[in-house]
């Protein structure tokens, strides 16, 4: 049996239920996927201010589940926020869903696409695009402004659809990747409709985390990603310190 | 029940099965690896001159496998001989060892190092990692300057953990990638012996694929990868036409 | 007069007024320089998780800047945290002294190395350097090895000096960078004993703001850096609400 | 006197006969070429499938090339299919179209277009600007979505002029790369219609081979490209085994 | 007090008021500028001609500011003509406008595009780009098409504004810089317009080298940017010889 | 009969001669080379300072080149001094001997190690090697600190031969580059001694300048490198006036 924690990053109930259920129709049937949701930040992630201040409350998460038991961890927010850190964190594996969305589609073709929320997100995705090495791969970022907490409302997935179809059409993409977790549950469809893969990347990552605690595999911790150092921590945050 | 054909481009059985043995041993329970041997080609690849030579044998396994039901497949030497135009023939998603190994090292920190067999071979492996985006990721390409069918002699492995401890100390390396699909079995040795993660391609490929499957992803097939047109092929190739 | 506000994002007050002192030596007779330190965060800046739990306390003190007219602002620390942020947040321009440090050495010269404390943040400096586009003109990351918090015990400064100097004769840097803002004022001292320029980021980032300042110049805010959206945030940083 | 083998990769007789005649047509008066066919391959070339199985049968050419004292070898097809093998291969100096057409086209200003016949094959002709380093040179690849053995027929002269203007007036390109061999005889009047040099492949690797044989210059064979290793092969290609 | 010389490399003393009042304009209350006038050069510069044939005349007032004790240069044209060689030659810190303007508009947010004259001088601007280091920063070089001695002709202002606005809206820039020495009292005025950040390179340069100086740094003169050694000149040139 | 002038920056009538005579014996039968000397410029070139005050003299050489009939140029100094701007003044093809040296040593394996006279010359090199798209190729320059006006002192054959045995033997060159026009003959010598290719720029550039005349290749003249416009130039260098 392995313990595979699933963090959404913002504080929206409804979105970690989405988010849980995807990740556990994604891994194998010895996999239990646990979706947390934090008890402090954001209740949506849609600037960097709202990604900086929805890390301690992801972290906060993590250090739970290192007592808990869990093996390994996904950051289910596209941009990844508190990868690193929580790598220095955690036991296990932690992977985010933008690297393993983004990582999966170099698999299916030459190139892909990204459709996200917001055009304000776009270049935190292309600053993740480079930092994994995916620059090329990654065509464009387009963005449908539909607010990461309207991705319910009518007529959103048909306007996501249509940036999924433009991206093959003016793209070029072998393959689009959502870029949102809250869009995980319209992959399938998506892909039906446009007939190109779909990455979704908390299924992504979900697989990703159980295939590495599978293979035994985690965070190098010899070097940059071993514990920090214990030191004091102030004010709100020193519940944080590290023992 | 997933269908998962992992292809030793060489025509040395024993490679073969141990190549079987590790890509089984790590998959899923619901998952049979079939390791294939093509019936024409080099008895190790380590020149750009053998890994081309490979190429039509193990095109014609591919082929094998699409009337076979095989879902998935994996390219199991670390040059990853003939990846595009297997993902032009293949119905399922295709993955090379090489990508995998080296994408897999890209979650467990920041730099990795290959350690491969002859130095004559560092150059392509310096090439793809180039090409799939981890150049700055890979912080060396090592050789023990052991041929591939020596892999076994005695004193290999001990030359093998050696430069693997290299990797670390002199490369700052968070994880180690083997470079050689015969080095498969050495990797939880190795991996125990020096304290850092050690991947090897042929289980992180054999993952890579089962996943792929199993999240319904495989080769985007409306541009470059579409099916290759038909058309004569003539002398000893003949039989490789496409209809 | 300019209101500039530099921001120690740990929280050792000893700290911050080195800082606060270096800044307001390298800005002009019309400059005054406000000094702060958070509330709440580390003792000090040594792993991401360390940089990832500062950013709120710095927040709230950009927030508080807003407040009480701050023109301009300096991140005092060499991993640049929160930077994206804070420009979203703040009117005037917002500098973190690696950016600064590092473009200030480019006009140098071909080539600069960093001198750092830890040897497990040169992996953040490394990235910085990429990120901002210096990534070939930074020649080496070299860590001396002496945590944040003893810079000032004996041996630190010939420790420092000592690496900047093979930075000149093994890496060939024309100017070197100090990678650590605990280290602003060795910076004189080191260039006259190693004959080369020696960027402190402190004294650069001041500067940097400060010139922005007069030229009219602040983050463009049409696009991504526009203010936050408004939206609930819950649980101890329920506080950082944007209005 | 200098013999330079000019090898067309696909097997059709019409296309040798057209790259022999342009290569010769390039080469000084003391150069005599011998345009060869393979004996086995496909038709033409326009998959990596395709190109794939191109590859044995040229290396056939190359090896009797040898044998009948060949001094230096092009490969004649824009994918450059086999090049590094058969630089272990040959002693002489061996040179693809797409190499020699698109650094000669950087003697020519700052950026240059390719055009090419299938879409589907930009892929590879963007992969081989990369890894040859005119990635940033290389402003475009055009196609004209004519297949290989059609571009003699009617119209389809006017097709790829009408897009290499495209590629000066859209692109700003200062030249124009033809992308397949079996465009060679237009290069003259295309650059005569639209005004900017036109550089043919198979004319320019002629010059190139001719060049590096009369400087004495050859592939550096103490490392990678030094003759592969001896070895068993099996099966249809057994003939291959190097000696 | 601080002298800065700011160098106009070409002999239109017009342009050299118009640079001069902008630097002064921008440098503190104890800097003085000094605007120089080449004795020997091009009109304008739009060309590379022109621009090798500004470098001698450029040399000659930074040698006459070694003399006269300038403790700072800028070079104030788009091209940063003669820089490598200036620094060579000067005591203080020499800064080009292009340098200067595309460094500060990296504080700016993400991404700039230029607007300048020519469209023939946009791969000069670019090529600048690419060497400091913001080549992905730098989402566009536009071109207005106006020559530079013609940028205060009626409808002048316009047409680089509507260049400027496209760069927002088409490109999503963050910020604006304007590609010319000759636009630098456009600045403001535009910036007010078009309700985005506009950087002028003089402005930009004089604020940075008035900032090198007082925090004490110049260009490193241990390696490659140490006084040219001693050699005899001949004819026209023959006065430039160093000592 | 084609009619090539080969430029030696420098106003060194020796090193003219031997630059001459290793460009005549690189051509073929039908070739004339001319070579040059200018009227004005530095005996030899070691710094930015040299090599932007060889520039005109370089130009007046091409202008009467243009009037004298030469169909091409080579500049034969390892700085490619002047090459944008000799572009646009000639109507044939211009080639530096560093591009022509670079490029042709990618024909020869994987990677080239430079080997050139002062080290304060490396950052050029370096610079070139990256603006050709062959910064990955180029493993190392390395300098043997013989000024150029010393090379056939006693001794330097033999420094310089060393150090493009280290080039094999630490950086696991396929091939070596001379950089310095003044190595021309030796590079046979070396070649036969250290048993790799060495490439010699003056020899490779004049054949490159050979074939693009031939082939009937130039600049492309429709945008950047037009003929510069006409304008009033003052001064010493009045005459470069174009007409």
């Amino acid at each position: 049996m392995t313990r595979i924690m699933v963090i959404n990053p913002n504080t929206t109930e409804a979105m970690t239920e989405v988010i849980g259920r995807c990740a556990q129709a994604a891994v194998g049937a010895g996999t239990v996927v646990e979706a947390a949701t934090p008890a402090m930040g954001p209740a949506s992630i849609e600037s960097h201010y709202d990604e900086a201040l929805a890390v301690p409350g992801l972290l906060a998460e993590i250090a739970r589940g290192e007592v808990e038991g869990a093996q390994g961890y996904v950051i289910a927010c596209f941009g990844d926020p508190g990868l690193d850190a929580a790598r220095e964190l955690a036991t296990g594996p932690v992977v985010g869903i933008a690297e393993a969305a983004m990582r999966t589609a170099t698999y299916l073709g030459r190139g892909f696409s990204v459709v996200t929320t917001l055009g304000r997100t776009a270049g935190r995705a292309r600053d993740l695009a480079e930092h994994y090495g995916v620059g090329r791969a990654c065509l464009a970022v387009r963005a449908c402004e539909i607010p990461v907490l309207e991705l319910e409302s009518p007529g959103a997935t048909a306007a996501i659809t249509e940036e999924c179809r433009r991206a093959v059409v003016e793209d070029g993409a072998d393959a689009v990747v959502l870029g949102c977790a809250g869009m995980a549950e319209l992959c399938a469809k998506i892909s039906a409709e446009i007939g190109v893969p779909v990455v979704d990347g908390v299924a992504a990552a979900a697989r990703t985390v159980e295939s590495l605690v599978a293979l035994g595999l985690s965070t190098g911790s010899r070097g940059e990603f071993a514990r920090p150092p214990a030191k004091p921590y102030t004010g709100l945050l020193s519940g944080f310190q590290i023992r």
